[in-house]
């Protein structure tokens, strides 16, 4: 493909995305962009995550995928409002794809928006959806050389979780050095280890959304 | 990004893939897209399989990746000819990157060709590069409903290696549902459970490999 044609898709994405991200702020809404690669717990990430954020905000949630709605599904079963983006075959949302479902969000009454990105560490990387910050999800039975490999993905998000800590012990993979390798591409990233066990950073991640969230509407931080 | 434009990159594509699997027939080559998601365990799988192969076949691999050159040095380690391909951001192999590669391929004395695509389960599978058979990859620490949300990648390929099934017992993948969805998908897909351990299908699938690529020379069928 060749670059002129891909400047143009990106530019008119921009454009939507910018138009999205005036909508968040006029109504109040912090929107955050979950990605990460297929298979790397991002959905299994928000079931744990939105029934704590849920006590102290009003969420809803954007899930994208190529065919399926059962990601939706599961979002909808903890009582959040979830809406399906059906990309038909495309490897990552645009920003008219959210656009067009923000039709369904009870924006006056949200206060964070999630969006869970298709399942692909690459191409969603490109495309700005008007998101406030990106979250990168990097299981650890991917490897810990996916940082360097997927550079832009981690140089973006503002948030980086190793998830599926719990298979540490039975895999290849030094946080130590998948944390290294984040920061020496995004030294700003804050870097979050989490799993099925209590002994995660699970509550540090929902603090950090927390107070971005807050931050984001003008109320006071928490403490 | 519009369809007429999306058609004719993939018209150019394929133009470009008859003429490799042209040279692959006229060179006695047997040639074998390798495609999964990132870190499902693709250059493990080939680390795994090239020694066990090299012993009755000539091999080259062609190894796809967006910046790095680290899974070239591991498959080089086993004395393997490696030639890296970076697509600089870009999503998938195309039959051009394989084409401008094959310069560098020793074809005369080579019986497999096997070429490690980018990690992306999505876009690959819509580009052939002339491959004869395509394997796609799922590790077990994905998920078993990974089959139907990319349909197109398990509905082309020849066979289906479920890999890391050593982290079985620690995950909830159930490999008979993983295997009834691929099977519902694709009914002639062979399906092979691997792992590092040495209760593995990995002699199976050398011995399937073995079969297909003597069959493409023209050689009489392993029994």
């Amino acid at each position: 493909m060749n670059i002129p044609i891909i400047r143009k898709v990106l530019e008119r994405n921009d454009a939507a995305a910018r138009e999205n991200r005036e909508l968040f702020d006029s109504s109040g809404i912090f929107c955050i962009d979950l990605l990460g690669g297929a298979g790397c717990g991002k959905t299994t990430l928000l079931e744990m995550l939105l029934p704590r954020l849920a006590s102290s905000m009003r969420i809803a949630v954007l899930e994208g995928d190529l065919e399926t709605t059962r990601d939706a599904e599961r979002i909808a079963a903890l009582g959040v409002p979830a809406i399906q983006l059906l990309t038909e075959g495309g490897c990552h949302l645009t920003a008219t794809h959210v656009r067009r479902a923000l039709d369904q969000v009870p924006l006056e009454s949200t206060d964070l928006l999630m969006i869970e990105n298709v399942g692909n560490p690459i191409c969603p990387a490109n495309f700005e959806l008007g998101e406030h910050c990106r979250i990168a999800v990097l299981s650890a039975t991917e490897g810990d050389d996916k940082p360097l490999k997927y550079p832009l993905l981690f140089r973006t998000a503002a948030a980086v979780v190793i998830s599926k800590c719990d298979l540490l012990p039975h895999v290849r993979f030094d946080p130590g050095r998948a944390r290294a390798e984040i920061n020496r591409i995004n030294p700003d990233a804050r870097v979050f280890l989490t799993s099925n066990t209590p002994n995660s950073d699970l509550d540090e991640l929902t603090h950090w959304i927390s107070v971005k969230t807050r931050q984001a509407h003008g109320a006071p931080m928490l403490t």
